[in-house]
């Protein structure tokens, strides 16, 4: 999820006038494209263009682009699956990838993609069984609830995914109900040199001269999936000014959140998240200093950190900003005031929240230990596989509606998926991301802590690591296989170091986690029910809910904006990358690109900006127009975009796409892909 | 400098209650003493007392513990010099360092010892030539009647220092007149597993073991110093609920601070310094882990950078306390209100709150390209001498009062000290360090800000950093002294890489510094001025300033405390440490502990706490008590102390210090170290 600094605007409620939302497509926002746009999208529109657009499961968007299944996503989507595919002396991160037909395409062992079939509003449903509990009674039925009607809807078939989905922090839920697709294969990618040129420093940046693109193909059983639902290409591409449309799943926004939740993460969770990124990002930089072998498989590790970073950093500022951070409490306060002008509303809503403020209260004497203890795998694979064995073995027993949330019904088939992954495992990085994250968990919780004993006993956080990592056969798949199968039993006859340190874990971790759950959760839940209620009441329900990793449009216009007094234009080109150029990565362009430089038309647009309202978890987005054809990918932000998180400022808050033609340009001359440039669209 | 998390109370103005305060020696606290304790100490216990203290310049304190000279302070505070010493195959931190005889004594590179031999008011002399002057004229003529003072103090002799210290932030202005040492030599040091035994882990943490102990020898004309000013040895040392006095050079607390100050501190400083620190940690670590030698030469600094990371974030958290940060506000207000009270004052002082307020919005401004283009040496020894010796040629020509303060007369001493230095020089820690620097300063300042431009070309930051140290000979130190010498003209034909990077930077590195200076200081310092008026004009000047690097004395007595609901008891012993004993790093005790275990004591006590007021500089100050005898070695401060910066909440905040028996016990038991045990306090 790259998308995701600085902003001093006031959220805007004026629908007419802004290209603010993220609209769910049982909401589309076609009063606002009439109003402004003069253009009324029709049902079957709606439709197609929903159908066309995808998820992958694992965070980031995409969208069908031919009839046989392919799918347009960016290269840093793909990056895990393409480091995943190379190997010693066959770095397709580096040197690309490109299948010249269909026998080529190699399956990426971890990427779902979910094409989105229906929305129900079971809100009804869902309250009829849980307003009148509280406590942990309410959040327990909550949870029961979501997995009841998830696996209902699934009906026991791997091939749907149903997920209940929270909008407005409580206000409804929705079901999603997804084709899900598990056998997804990589068609093409360009050198990580020019999918991500510049690199991190100008990530976040615009202008820029990126070919974040990468290419895969959905099969269904076993042969490529053959689809009506995909994105034409369009003739020209983006134009200046034009009315476009991104379709994709936004990842989290924190735009409807109370003073109390913007405080706890201003001052507690995001400066701990930052901290521990950038000592995370020094030692895995130093890493990479070991050997190509190093650098090759913790690039991207790497570029997830760096790339969270940054856009926590930015996100942060704007939380920093006395002004924005001002108007955030006005508008909280005039909100409190309508609702105690009401005495039903006050009686119903007033008191949520002080409630909130309170969650987040005792929240604070436990992030800590929570973040430490149950919500980590210590940045390993094989621990993180261990944690999820022992935990199936406990939890699957169980009836559905008693379990965890991800050992639900519903949840089996992506948690097998990443569970039996293929993906290659290597111990020295396995053992540099444990000593690390024990060192961290030490210097947090305190050497004396009794989960720390537990954890390192007489050992340094090096030694476990090198021990688990020794003592453990969790790389052999059928292993895995066999403790999933085996439940309890075979967790606990098990003698592998890894499972036997999940297994010690396991109770102080459930037990943090129940603390958590009844005594912090449950209380943002309820008050978070409250609080959206209330908004409804007093500004109606035509806002758009915060973003929740589903499906969203978003409608704006190519546009360039000012910066520091200077007019940034909306387009880059093909030649602006050639002369950004060095030797030195990370502005050094490959050698194909180079090669086919008299090739290339230099006044090609390579990238532009617009004002769609995107954040993290839109990369990989189509960036449609009236016609639904493609105009560009969606794979950044502007820098200013940043503080997007909690607010929308029209004026400077960029979207950044690669532009189609650049796309179709590079592929027949740069990548000798003419079979692929002729399949898009069709 | 080490002693340095939460801390939710006020600044305290009783004096008659509280061991708050860092009190100047020509301020001492006599009448709370008295009032408190019923005792009084005499001028001469005073003067005895201020003469046995002793400032290591370089950041921390220390005391004269024998009348030929011998120092006591931390070994952590001589951490730097024992590594410099140190060589492949011969290390010293590793394996700790006893001279048997004077002429093993072994001269410490870059220590300079200083005593404290007078204080004289310089304010009226001052606010002479100042007082009329506005904006940069003000600003310009305080720092020239600051050198002009200096010089004339010194009289031209080397083996004087004197500084024109800053007070209350500007209230008063007093000149410290020392006698300067710069041949300090190594006498002891035990092994770094026991002086920093639990490692970071334990750091401002209580219960302790630490013997965080090293002693130094100062030599005068070739020969150790024979002095009547130094400690007697307490025959029992510290006991519990005793009256003890730390005299130590505390570096720099914040708690007389505006708002304005504190939220710049909170929202930008801090923040940013903490990411800084912990990825230069992240770094520094996976850098140990190239081999034994990089694990050697990379230990004094990483051990700096996570004392002052766990510092700082202590201190970031006392200013997260909403509580706490409201108790400022307030104070502030009601300050202001007094001020605002009285026409006289309000025309005088009125605005000065509001003028330091649009200063620090200025300097936010800067901030970033102030820090990353003039405020660093980007951690390469070989850049900082580069950038000495260029800034040494053009500002060496100038009239003392012209000069940047730290070329003034007064400064070259020490300057030459540090510019000459013996300390090795590691190729491949200087590449890490400038590699990492520079890829810093472009992310911060961006890839296409000119500075960065013309600081990497086309070259990447490892590029740049490799060229710059295999094209320079600056680890010659002839050479040094010949571009020294040979001024402007050496420099402008040297081709040595550093010199000319640092030559070619100059200009803007020069132009940001004095935009700085003009802008911003000049605004701080006036306010500064007014604010230290007002503040004695509403609360007399009983208060003690902010601590400043200077000689201080503090009070207090040794006590327990209460956390988490139970009692922390005030004494370790030497027993608990072997408790702790672990084969791991950093819980491992050194060998020569485990060999001498059936000699020890158990039951001698190891380390203690003391409710005296320290912070960050404290380190190695004696703690001596009523009869001026050594009772204690400071070396810590407790978790709770780290909010000391901002203010005092006296119980809580501990100071931390070696026991003087323990000392004792272990030099002569473990280390075979009595001809140095019966020289202690003879």
């Amino acid at each position: 999820m790259k998308l995701s600094l600085l902003i001093a605007s006031v959220f805007i409620f004026n629908l007419a006038t802004a290209e603010e939302g993220m609209w769910p497509f049982n909401q589309f926002p076609t009063e606002q494209l009439k109003a402004k746009y003069q253009f009324t999208p029709t049902k079957e529109w709606i439709d197609h263009v929903r159908l066309s657009s995808i998820r992958l499961a694992g965070g980031c968007s995409g969208s069908f682009v031919s009839s046989q299944g392919l799918v347009m996503t960016n290269h840093h989507c793909a990056h895990s699956c393409i480091e995943q595919l190379s190997k010693s002396g066959k770095d397709y991160v580096a040197s690309g990838f490109l299948a010249k037909k269909h026998e080529d395409e190699v399956k990426c062992p971890e990427i779902e993609v979910n094409q989105l079939i229906d929305i129900k509003d079971v809100t009804a449903q869902i309250k009829a069984k849980t307003s009148k509990l509280k406590g942990k009674e309410f959040n327990e039925q909550l949870k029961a609830s979501m997995s009841e009607i998830e696996k209902e809807c699934a009906d026991g078939s791997e091939r749907i995914r149903c997920d209940v989905v929270t909008l407005y922090h409580g206000g409804q839920y929705h079901l999603y109900k997804y084709q899900r697709y598990q056998d997804v294969r990589l068609v093409f990618a360009p050198e990580l040199a020019i999918a991500f040129f510049g690199g991190d420093p100008d990530n976040f940046n615009f202008p820029r001269y990126n070919l974040d693109l990468s290419l895969l193909r959905v099969y269904d059983q076993g042969k490529p999936l053959v689809t009506k639902n995909f994105f034409k290409w369009s003739a020209d591409g983006a134009t200046e000014n034009e009315l476009t449309f991104v379709t994709g799943h936004p990842g989290k926004t924190s735009r409807l959140l109370t003073v109390a939740e913007l405080e706890f993460l201003r001052d507690v969770r995001m400066i701990n998240d930052l901290i521990y990124l950038a000592e995370t990002r020094g030692n895995l930089t130093q890493f990479q200093q070991r050997g190509a072998e190093q650098k090759r498989y913790a690039t991207g590790r790497l570029f997830g950190i760096e790339n969270s970073f940054k856009a926590k950093r930015g996100g942060l500022q704007a939380l920093l900003d006395q002004t924005f951070f001002a108007s955030k409490v006005n508008e909280e306060k005039q909100l409190r005031q309508k609702i105690n002008a009401n005495p039903k509303w006050k009686k119903e809503f007033g008191s949520a929240w002080d409630n909130m403020a309170a969650a987040y209260k005792d929240y604070r004497n436990i992030f800590e230990a929570h973040e430490f203890i149950e919500r980590t795998i210590y940045g390993s694979r094989l621990f993180g596989i261990a944690k999820t064995l022992v935990r199936a073995a406990g939890e699957l027993p169980k009836p559905n509606e008693k379990r965890f949330r991800e050992f639900s019904e519903a949840s089996i088939p992506q948690l097998k998926q990443s569970l039996f992954s293929e993906a290659p495992i290597y111990d020295d990085f396995e053992v540099e991301n444990l000593t690390f994250a024990f060192t961290k968990a030490r210097e947090t919780l305190g050497a004396d802590h009794p989960y720390i004993k537990k954890l390192l006993g007489v050992k340094s956080p090096r030694q476990l690591a090198e021990a688990l990592v020794k003592g453990s056969k969790l790389k052999d798949i059928p292993l895995r296989k066999k403790l999933f199968d085996g439940g309890e039993k075979a967790i606990a006859d098990s003698q592998d170091a890894m499972i036997r340190l999940a297994a010690t874990l396991d109770s102080e971790s459930r037990s943090i986690r129940t603390k958590y759950e009844d005594e912090v959760e449950t209380q943002i839940k309820q008050a978070g029910e409250k609080i959206a209620q209330a908004q409804f009441a007093v500004y109606g329900s035509k806002r758009y809910p915060d973003a929740t990793f589903t499906l969203r449009a978003s409608f704006g216009q190519v546009k360039g904006y000012q910066q520091k007094g200077q007019e940034v234009k909306p387009f880059t080109t093909i030649g602006g990358a050639f002369e950004r150029h060095t030797d030195a990565e990370p502005f050094a362009l490959p050698k194909t690109w180079l090669d086919a430089k008299s090739k290339l038309n230099m006044n090609e647009k390579f990238n532009f900006c617009s004002t769609n309202d995107i954040i993290g978890g839109n990369s990989g987005s189509p960036m449609i127009n009236k016609n639904a054809e493609v105009v560009g990918l969606i794979f950044d932000g502007n820098i200013q975009s940043l503080g997007g998180d909690y607010g929308f400022d029209a004026s400077v808050n960029r979207a950044v796409a690669v532009h189609s033609s650049a796309i179709m340009e590079t592929l027949k001359k740069v990548y000798q892909a003419e079979h692929i440039a002729n399949e898009l669209g069709k």
